[in-house]
């Protein structure tokens, strides 16, 4: 019998945070890899899936989800003894939607223009103008997220939930964008704790698989 | 006695869907406008209520929230009675937040670049450049939208939420982004609708004023 959720993830992309939502949960899924490398996600097939051409798609029953943060809470409502989100508490809930969607909007967004800049510039010298301004945009973020957006020991204080799956995927990209995490050092700690973690551990093997 | 529920917004910025949110349950808040033109947002008092410099900001009792995707479901929970999210069904509510994480992470950074290229270039060819694409990027999310994502006769279908606030306040923006709103039927008819709303007029009325 097929699995009840399909994620459609492709590697060193932000849909980790969902692939390691899924396993904390135990829930029965397959994870299908769209390789970006032969530009699958602009296939027809894949467009079928998902028009925007991005990943993560998260097939369930119903249809079709797209978009971090809506997956990872969808996972945390969908799993609840996983207890992954603040659910009880309207509040502490947008607390960690806010810090989603700062990722989403405005980290991811500032990482992607070291590799994508195509999407907002058609002009080669543009797009390796915004390839060199990365290293300052990322590390201002994580800064903020340093000094600001991090209660710790956990992105929200005492209670683990996506948020700290969803910075760990971002905190990965680090290096690759030229800004050294020893300059974090609560995000460095955090993301080692996170590589720590054994369903960490096996979803990171998994898509180097 | 002061308001329970302090909304910072700027005028003609996406802080308006949060705005007409608010409106809508008959809540008691207050709306506190942040003048971008004199760069108030940058302000030393405004970046203790948020240390990113942008609008919204939601205070609530319990301490601040920002970002439209977060303090929107933050509204629709802590006023069921105004059934602006579908509060109980999560692959609804997944839906509902993947649209909206669309418009925060996809079109309105499509928008920004427009007027904020200098967040991700310091050069002014390059950020002229941006602003060139501007017409297309916008054009080819409405696109999207139009033909994907809008289910009609609300984002939906036929529960009104949220994200009708939301695609309301961006598709605000089309003239001013070069894009002919008329290429898309459902959602000019829609944002006309939307203009049409008592609640809507109101909050426009009081955001121009």
């Amino acid at each position: 019998m097929s699995a009840m959720l399909t994620l459609y993830y492709a590697r060193g992309t932000c849909a980790l945070a969902s692939h390691i939502a899924l396993e904390h949960t135990g829930a029965d899924y397959a994870a299908v890899r769209i390789d970006f490398a032969s530009q699958q996600q602009r296939s027809a097939d894949y467009l079928r899936i998902n028009p925007k051409g991005r990943v993560p798609t998260l097939l369930t029953e119903r249809g079709k989800l797209t978009e971090t943060p809506a997956i990872l809470q969808y996972v945390a409502q969908r799993y609840p003894a996983a207890k992954l989100a603040p659910l009880d508490d309207p509040f502490e809930l947008a607390r960690m939607n806010a810090f989603n969607s700062y990722l989403c909007a405005t980290v991811h967004v500032a990482h992607a223009h070291g590799r994508r800049g195509y999407r907002w510039s058609d002009d080669p010298a543009a797009i390796a103008s915004m390839q060199k301004k990365v290293p300052q945009t990322m590390g201002e973020c994580f800064e903020l997220i340093e000094k600001e957006f991090f209660a710790g020991p956990w992105v929200l204080g005492e209670r683990y939930s996506v948020s700290d799956m969803y910075l760990f995927t971002l905190a990965q990209w680090l290096e690759g964008d030229g800004v050294d995490v020893a300059r974090f050092p609560k995000v460095a700690a955090h993301r080692q704790r996170m590589r720590d973690d054994p369903v960490v551990a096996r979803v990171l093997a998994a898509e180097a698989a």
